[in-house]
């Protein structure tokens, strides 16, 4: 599982206060706390901590304080072209851009730009028309995506494919169409690229969320989801999530198989 | 999802014990405490608390004494033939036989008992050459329960299919290969018949226990499992199971879903 740790998110109160104080401590704590609880890249996103014409200048600080005590790569999670372009030069190693939609405008700008910076690409099933409520349409905007990565040669193995969840509160026929998508995209190629999901978002506004996180992930993990976006401080999710990958053969067993993973 | 109730059951301790004492009083508060925790149906077992000739008795004594307290339904649990004809005799409300195998003769016997006592029928995809270790064998002997059911005139609702679980620790490869036989038997009649496992199973000598039934439960459910035998005093596991039939739209979400789905 490729673990991307959601807490360096400006929309948290203790990172929007950081970025505004300029508070390195925090978020290098974040960091190496992440990491030390199974992150494999760190997400980096200014949320709304500064007026748009600052988050350039907040994600290159984000991103100087992170380097500072690791090398771990980055996701930087911004839907500003010009942010992102500033935070892949200020990334020392190979990033993930997170992300771009599925419009042939945008899929060629981005993917142009995680190749001339041996980025990987989280690609999002969505256009101008929105979120599909659907499995058809996801379907449809995953093959496009596929179809402009190949064009424009760009390996599987950078691309990571969203096809996005909505919280079960507010679209409660969603999670199981989500769970379809994620099974019938396995066969868009051979062997697939990734897929990945921004988990929280499903128990968003919801009472028992890590309860809700956990079992969903679970469920994801069963269908062929192989990345996410998560909370690795939340540790009965970390466990859920080793554990799902031990129920597919992707870890040997041993008795101290959660241990076993973290220390890699 | 339809709960049947493990602990019920002579392999543990404290009910071997009571049927050794005729401690009626054990059996009760375990039938009552099941019922309360989720349980939809008693799974009866005599295990080995009493030798072979007196199982018969044994069992009769278990469902009386669980009927003096409940109505709930059971599921007699037994290899046994002449245990089962006694223990259907004894039961009052339409039980679940628990189990037969997938050899033609076994099927007959099995589907006539269950037709003539108006019992639901777990069948398990295993016959006289032991446990398939693969998805195509299971596949095969389910085709053969289903053919079997409907040449007998066995309605599909009664129906419970067990594609049999391994145990994670001595056999890794296992678990994934019985999620992809739950996934591809959905598509053995529509509407499909039940299937059913024994959950614990997949934890048995395994560390880790509680975490490993309740992650595989939710991957099993996300692929179409519609009923299991489990402990229904694992409250953290009958959460997950409440939670995952949430997130298949098989509940309505409010906030206190835990406690409505436990209060029918």
């Amino acid at each position: 599982m490729i673990v991307i740790g959601e807490r360096i998110n400006g929309q948290f109160n203790d990172v929007k206060k950081a970025i505004q104080k300029e508070d390195k401590d925090v978020i290098q704590k974040l960091a190496l706390g992440q990491i030390e609880a199974g992150a494999n890249y760190l997400d980096v996103n200014v949320g709304t901590a500064v007026p748009s014409a600052k988050k350039g200048e907040a994600m290159v600080w984000l991103i100087e304080a992170i380097q500072e005590v690791t090398d771990a790569p980055l996701a930087l999670d911004t839907p500003i072209l010009s942010v992102m372009e500033a935070s892949l030069e200020a990334a020392k190693k190979p990033p993930m851009i997170n992300s771009t939609q599925a419009d042939p405008d945008k899929l060629e700008t981005y993917l142009k730009l995680a190749i001339d910076n041996d980025a990987s690409l989280i690609a999002l099933t969505m256009d101008k028309d929105g979120v599909p409520q659907d499995v058809d349409r996801r379907i449809e905007l995953a093959g496009n995506i596929v179809i402009a990565a190949m064009e424009a040669g760009f390996p599987f193995e950078k691309l990571f494919i969203d096809p996005i969840i909505l919280p079960v509160k507010a679209a409660q026929q969603q999670p199981k169409i989500l769970l379809e998508s994620i099974q019938q995209l396995q066969a868009l190629a051979d062997p697939p690229p990734h897929f990945v999901v921004g988990l929280s978002n499903i128990s968003q506004g919801a009472k028992e969320n890590h309860l809700i996180n956990r079992t969903y992930l679970a469920m994801c993990i069963a269908m062929g989801l192989d990345a996410a976006i998560v909370d690795p401080f939340d540790t009965e999710l970390m466990n859920t999530m080793i554990t799902a990958e031990l129920l597919l053969n992707k870890q040997i067993y041993s008795d101290s198989f959660l241990a076993a993973y973290l220390s890699g």
